[in-house]
């Protein structure tokens, strides 16, 4: 498979909507072929899912499930194809995201995350991840000017630290620690430093 | 955790909704406390996925994946308080339409499968199963009398034999393979006859 998968990954409020979106403009004026989808959603299915997640209270194993159909959904009918096509596909929020929120948040046995995780994508890993990285403070204070909901603290704390081990601990991956606190444009130049210079080893 | 956990598996059409209701009817008669559920269903929220599962095209990664989102919800809300109750819990279809159907039907690996029924189900087996058996043909002509729409038959057979697969080769647990060409109250002694002998031994 060609192509090339980039990931962001961050708490709520972290800026991931913004620089992926930021990102898609960015390469699409440089003439590259590029998508930007959110997990879970981007297809007709995955987004109905995601409004059970939101409308129903349920127990943690049945939201990782759920979550997982939502991204089986999306990596069968849209990144694969994509990809295979020879695209840039950016995706505001991915397999991280299950391991920091519903393994180190809800406390999920990291290992049934990540089968759960290798099955709905069928083992394919971003090839770059963001990892935008903010305390929780400044993330709350963010989306509180957006009248957000946002979760218990202590939760947040470990989806946060949830992060970093991912950052620390998943060596054969290309992980980028952003730090988030700057401006967007100061967030942005990185990132957009860091994807150009992979673009051009392809 | 006490209880006594009954599963009803089979093709359409072999009789696993008729038998589920009359034993569920019977041990009321007789006092016990049963409940009675469908799988995919019987939550809120699993009648939701149902209907997505039914309504949408997809892949068999994401259907295997919504049957176990369901199935993780009914055991949670249903079946593990109803068992911890002490009741019987009786259900028309369980993991091993899963087994059957995306394992052997849709050619899953059997592992994959293997480990989201773990998941969903928590490890939690049935103590008695009746896989309801009877040549293709009889099953079809039984549909097309109530009109309901079938599958390609050689999906079917593979279906069909996946059960036997389950039948042989799950020596731990206890699987009854009932004749079910025979009349509906011919069926229901025998299940009756083998349920009645296992409550009585508890
Ligand atoms: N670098 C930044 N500095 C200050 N505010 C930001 C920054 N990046 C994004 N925001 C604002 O913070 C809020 C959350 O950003 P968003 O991109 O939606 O984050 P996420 O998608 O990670 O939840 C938005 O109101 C956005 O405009
Ligand atoms: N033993 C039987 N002999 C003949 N018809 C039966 C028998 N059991 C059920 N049926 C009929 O066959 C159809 C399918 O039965 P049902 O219990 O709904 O099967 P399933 O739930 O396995 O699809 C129904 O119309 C039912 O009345
Ligand atoms: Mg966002
Ligand atoms: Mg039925």
């Amino acid at each position: 498979m060609k192509g090339f998968l980039i990931s962001f990954e961050g708490i709520d409020g972290s800026g991931k909507s913004t620089q992926a979106r930021k990102l898609y403009e960015f390469l699409k004026e440089e003439g590259y072929e590029v998508s930007l989808y959110r997990d879970p959603g981007s297809t007709p299915l995955a987004e109905q899912i995601r409004e059970l997640i939101i409308n129903y209270a349920m127990d943690p194993i049945t939201e990782l499930l759920l979550f997982e159909s939502a991204r089986s959904s999306l990596v069968w009918e849209k990144i694969f194809p994509d990809l295979t096509s020879g695209k840039i596909v950016i995706v505001d929020r991915f397999i991280d995201s299950t391991t920091a929120y519903q393994g180190y948040g809800r406390e999920i046995n990291l290992g049934t995350v990540s089968i759960l995780n290798h099955i709905a994508t069928r083992g394919r890993k971003p090839d770059l991840t963001f990892i935008l990285n903010l305390p929780l403070e400044l993330a709350l204070h963010r989306l509180k000017e957006q009248k957000t909901k946002f979760e218990e603290p202590n939760y947040l704390k470990r989806v946060r630290d949830g992060y970093l081990q991912i950052f620390y601990s998943e060596k054969e991956r290309d992980i980028r620690l952003i730090d988030a606190s700057r401006s967007e444009e100061e967030v942005f130049e990185e990132i957009k430093t860091i994807t150009l210079g992979k673009l051009k080893v392809l």
